[in-house]
């Protein structure tokens, strides 16, 4: 298959709520950026953190390898600092080679799940 | 990081339900434009808000600090009026330099909420 | 400002929940188009069903005046033909003037809605 | 009606939960991807499935007839193999025509449903 994707993306809409209701780690509150590298080659990821009143944190370096999908969540990221939770941020990502990223939450701070998906924005 | 996004985004699903369940302020329902400005420079927001039955209203005009996000809540919005809500409306953003734009809304109308969330489309 | 948006939209998922909880109108289980129109001049769509078993049904017509917003609720659509509740279909939105058009559906079968929405995608 | 759509589109997000509730088959807990081919001639997809941890699987072929949608549900592929509850993965599908995919997931592993929608990257 041809090399499909870009090499930066944009998430603007970030926020990991702080509690959560149901069996971990399923049904805990995150967010995720879900990167599909469809090609032969390693995706070497760099992501940017920004925030409505602080420098950015990053980069926070993740690989995806060839012909592999990776979930990321970003409630796990800890380097080079986790990211506080209830808490609005966005993030960028940029990979050597192109993928395509998708951005979910799962909201579970009540007992019934709520859930958001977009295509993350393609930048280049 | 070289300048990235858009300089005009809209929305055309825009709608605040006008009664909320759960802890104030994050269950009251809500709308957001969440922008990221990853450039250097401040971006210089202006808002227009267009009905179904009426004139736009607009300009809102907000600023985002460079390399900051900021996530605007509709509900907030005061000058030159205020949203009313269970009312239909759309939303055009223009900036002075390029940002990316997501549309959110919580629902919390009833005792679950619920979510939505997409990228804004790019004009230009 | 100047002319913004597309001609042609497409909305690859529909369906319309058959039954609902909670008060009417807000709570029906329904779909819509959100179409905001930007431009000074009237907008006049023409709206064509598709199906998974039989021929497309259309068109629709609907005209979004000058500057305004329009947010299309499939259930209501009549003429040609009323589009049947829990069925597959999509959905090709022309218009002779540039629009945006965004997607969104309430399901409100169960006690407590979910929501779904998405900008439409653009064709041209 | 012109040709509409792109020959080669991208789901980053894939993940089937292993449970429901409700009546089947409207809320088992499912993913799909809702197809549209506007065009007189049928269109032949091909889909490969990405996972984390091994090789991608596929192609899964469907076609989809001139001038109609076909919603595929996920759950319901089987040859070359089924897709794993409760796994990651990602999806690409090539079509010899052009078409436009959305993507949706229904979330039922709790009493309340949950929903996601967006459209699925076009890549070419």
């Amino acid at each position: 298959m041809k090399t499909i994707g870009h090499r930066i993306w944009a998430i603007a809409e970030g926020y990991i709520p702080s509690y959560s209701h149901g069996p971990e780690p399923q049904f805990t509150s995150h967010e995720t950026a879900c990167v599909l590298n469809a090609n032969e080659n390693d995706a070497h990821l760099s992501l940017t953190i920004y925030y409505s009143d602080r420098q950015p944190v990053g980069p926070y370096r993740i690989i995806v390898p060839g012909r592999r999908t990776k979930h990321i969540r970003f409630n796990d990221l800890q380097d080079p600092e986790p990211i506080p939770r209830d808490t609005d941020y966005a993030c960028v990502i940029e990979s050597d080679v192109p993928v395509v990223v998708q951005h979910t939450r799962l909201d579970s701070r009540q007992a019934e799940n709520a859930l958001i998906s977009t295509m993350a924005f393609a930048i280049e």
